[in-house]
């Protein structure tokens, strides 16, 4: 357990200390962003789509080459109080102890039986791994498939009392059909597990699975009693998160992004990325600063730590979307 | 040099050991496929897609699941009399070479300045090593597409005396026109470097570099003087190649493709992995069988051996495509 649950922990520990916000829109309508506020959040994401897509523009860019890349937790997702796929791991070890109460009475399944993150967080880095391992290890793709796409359609989030995929900020909901129309592709590059991910942002989306790059375990292919299967191994092969979220980019869609949303330092070399190419160029933040519809934390937060990122956005003019005044609505359900 | 050189090595070796054929097709007209000859290998593709396509059939299909995946070397690209990659890191090494006269004595630019192919076998796997670490690393993403995509446009075949890129098979191109025709999204899983192949396979193939999967080097993303970067490192990260195949498709796709195209024993993973999913598949293996137009290879050949696998399509009846009496042309310029 030790090196492999530790990479995985890694992997789902950087998988939410990042997130983001957005931008982008042009020939819009006003029934466009409907849950956005007019101000320069809005107008900016209005004013990079009108750019881009504007044949008469000279910062005029090619729909194949309209590549917009989406941080998720924290970004599309709400990652407070409790990483995503920890929560999920978490749900995960009751399933496991219904079906063996023997392990009812043992960590790491205990805490889960009995719903005490206190210990779960009292156990430290150490818990998580334990938890993750005993929960994530020992299956096909496709069942771990089945088992998160279960878990998406019944989770229910602590604090909101819905189910855990419908916590999803309505205004980036809007962005990505807005970019949609305007014949952008949307990606998810997330430090997420790249599976875990899969399972259910086609639903939750509208992006299927080869639009979603994320952290992922080595797999393996093997012919067993004549059926072939590829099982998850329990050792990292790629986390993609800072530094490395432009390496996924490359990687899996070999073009550089024109827009991108992030929520937390975790996205800064996504940002600086995309920012960084030719033409015009949207880099947005989501900063979370709503404690009474959401959460509000940045520079010292430990899931989503939005410092770094902060100060590079000021300085370069970035969008910084402010949750509390530019959005009129932050979850479908409110 | 030994570390990375070998492991590029083995991904250029790798990429060309693999290879293969194809199949698909419905609501066809004859025009469709023209250069196929009607036979079992054309009725197998017509029958598929119209199997999978089909409201009304048992076998149907939704669109977003209809994914298609195509060897790259010896399945739609000639792959004789030597490895393109080897090809292109000789011609790579003749510019360096013209810029700096030092090096046209020095092994291994020497070779390539000779064109003294004979050298470069008999200096064997360390010679190609070589060849490739002295040409393909110390450069970031973007110089390196702009060097594969000018290679691309100009680089001549040794026997068809025409532009390398025009080397593909006509039949396999008019394949890839049906399926996407038919709703089907087309993917290269090739052994060979992936962003070789992503600087000309949008331009060849109408596939887009988001779905082209290859062996890859590690990348490394850094900020140099306030510019960001990401530079190509010497070592290989993925080589994907055999049973790497499957994985490859499962991490870059995220779905099990309906339909698979090899030539080789290095696309049999591949293969299996496709026809062993539920509803109607088809996979298909394209044989070396015409010494005339092409080149006739198989179970003995150093390049796209083909062994294993053509004993597991006899036995699994999958589609053995016979390029002599299958194709009434090879090439698009026959």
């Amino acid at each position: 357990m030790p090196r492999k649950a530790k990479n995985l922990f890694i992997a789902l520990f950087l998988s939410t200390v990042v997130s983001s916000g957005c931008a982008s829109g042009a020939f819009a309508k006003s029934s466009e962003l409907a849950s956005w506020n007019d101000g320069p959040s809005k107008q900016s994401i209005l004013d990079f789509v009108k750019a881009v897509t504007d044949k008469k523009s000279e910062f005029y860019v090619k729909p194949e080459d309209r590549i917009a890349v989406f941080d998720n937790d924290g970004t599309l997702f709400c990652e407070q109080p409790m990483y995503t796929q920890i929560r999920f791991a978490m749900d995960r070890a009751k399933q496991l102890a219904e079906k063996d109460p023997a392990l009812k009475d043992k960590e790491p399944f205990k805490w889960a039986v009995q719903n005490d993150s206190t210990a779960l967080v009292a156990a430290g880095a150490r818990g998580s791994m334990e938890l993750i391992a005993a929960t994530h290890s020992g299956m096909d793709t496709d069942e771990f498939a089945t088992i998160a796409k279960q878990w998406a359609e019944t989770a229910i989030h602590p604090r909101f009392k819905k189910p855990y995929v419908e916590c999803v900020y309505k205004p980036m909901l809007e962005v990505l059909d807005y970019l949609r129309k305007n014949e952008f592709k949307t990606y998810i590059v997330s430090g997420g597990g790249i599976e875990f991910m899969r399972a259910w942002t086609d639903r939750v989306y509208d992006i299927p699975p080869e639009q979603v790059v994320g952290s992922s375990c080595k797999l393996k292919y093997e012919v067993k009693d004549g059926k072939p299967e590829i099982e998850h191994l329990g050792e990292i092969d790629f986390i993609d998160d800072g530094e490395q979220k432009p390496v996924g980019i490359e990687k899996f869609i070999g073009k550089r992004p024109i827009a991108a949303f992030g929520n937390s330092d975790g996205d800064l070399a996504m940002l600086q990325w995309t920012a960084g190419g030719k033409g015009k160029r949207l880099a947005a933040i989501v900063h979370h600063t709503d404690a009474t519809r959401e959460f509000a934390y940045d520079r010292d937060s430990k899931i989503g730590r939005l410092n770094k990122a902060l100060d590079e956005a000021t300085e370069k003019h970035w969008t910084v979307i402010n949750m509390k005044s530019d959005w009129n609505k932050v979850f479908s359900f409110d």
